[in-house]
């Protein structure tokens, strides 16, 4: 079986933990930043996706948002896994959470997987194939920005952030149809790489909640760079602008730097 | 069988056409609001409810969103209709729309059913009987404010409702874990019910928004009101306000007539 359908069958066995979960807030810790949560549930799914990625690519690194020290991954194969993106959604029932796999060989994207498990939507991506809905091919929007929908992360951690991202995100409010806030990094990448909103963006997200998605909208005949349109990093935080090609053109500007 | 179950079966029934729509793009038209869309499958959906809840309650009036004059709802029963709620959300794909329906006995709300067919969710309730989702009981949440999500709708159709929206929505931002938009204010209304989340409000709505949605907040424990704390009026739009009790005492106040 080719890699791509491995760690997806990995993702879908892992998700029956999320599908499961009970008495969620019991045991959730709050991390450095406000309202970072991690529930036992991130841990659990986590421990249980390492364990079936190791089997499935041995020699790969495994870097995982639960875990405070991170391998190198500009050298040979590295998973970057966010075990539940949208964890406060997780925690409140809100049904937007999805659990994201990214394989990188050489610090390039390579392979994508993104799971939600509450619409059954498994989006993959691989390097220079394509990217697939549950089997299907899917294509970005080639809508105009007045045409499309605008999705936007609030970066929640990082409270300082505030003024700059609701500044940006009304100013495109006032070119486009309507913005979307959905919680989940992950998700709204996919909802790109489908066609379903023609731009997304975040002042700040770290590898492991874009790894996977980026590479599907790419894959999927997008655009993705920081908003000061500069290349994506893997080893760092980053700033995030996903967008169809013709909508991604149109995205008024911005001053900003990407450094939280 | 009693009334809310005959409507729970007419609307799960005519969910089938908004789950097996294709070609959506063709024969849209603009509404007098910007971005105010009608699709083919709002007007069948709306055709076929009507059809389904005039042979359930032959005597009560019929009000739906896709039709120009609108009956009197103050006498008998009523039921007020949004036959897809989440217009922009269904053309774009993007899996978050529901059909409403709402019953009025004498003015007042008596049955609400809000179904969203992606996540085969049926949110229903009766006028002194509790509200449910899937045949389970719900509750809104007790939790605070700065504990909770809060939920808002931009009016894109009222697009001289930004500022007063966006500045509103960043004082709660301010004062809470997060902010959520989801296009649909039917399912917003059901995320509070279910205490998915903890406030909910937006500017400017119809009657056709809220009707099912806001009896199904205040069975499930919830309280709901315009933004300056009047009760609702279901013969025409008003502003709204939805929270669990706790939440609802502490979101702050804000000087807004209730009139587009």
């Amino acid at each position: 079986m080719e890699l791509r359908e491995q760690i997806i069958g990995a993702v879908r066995d892992c998700a029956e933990i999320i599908i499961t979960a009970h008495d969620i807030e019991a045991g959730i810790e709050e991390k450095d930043g406000a309202a970072n949560f991690v529930t036992k549930y991130d841990k659990k799914v986590q421990d249980e996706l390492f364990k079936r990625l190791k089997s499935i690519l041995p020699e790969a690194h495994l870097v995982g948002e639960e875990e405070s020290e991170h391998d190198n991954v500009d050298l040979g194969y590295a998973f970057i896994v966010d075990p539940i993106d949208g964890t406060t959604n997780f925690i409140k029932d809100y049904k937007m959470s999805a659990i994201s796999v990214g394989l990188l060989k050489d610090g390039k994207p390579y392979i994508g997987v993104v799971y939600n498990p509450y619409l059954k939507e498994m989006f993959s991506a691989e390097a220079g194939k394509g990217a697939w809905l549950n089997g299907d091919a899917i294509q970005v929007s080639n809508k105009e920005l007045s045409e499309g929908l605008v999705l936007f992360g609030t970066s929640p951690y990082n409270r300082q952030l505030a003024d700059v991202t609701f500044d940006y995100m009304r100013k495109l409010y006032d070119v486009s149809l309507d913005v979307r806030r959905s919680g989940s990094a992950a998700l709204d990448l996919c909802s790109i790489a489908a066609g379903r909103a023609e731009v997304y963006f975040e002042m700040i997200l770290s590898p492991w909640d874009f790894a996977a998605g980026a590479l599907i909208v790419t894959e999927a005949g997008g655009v993705v760079s920081t908003l000061d349109r500069e290349e994506l990093c893997y080893d760092k935080k980053c700033s995030m602008l996903a967008a169809g090609k013709c909508a991604y053109a149109q995205v008024p500007g911005i001053s900003y730097k990407n450094s939280p």
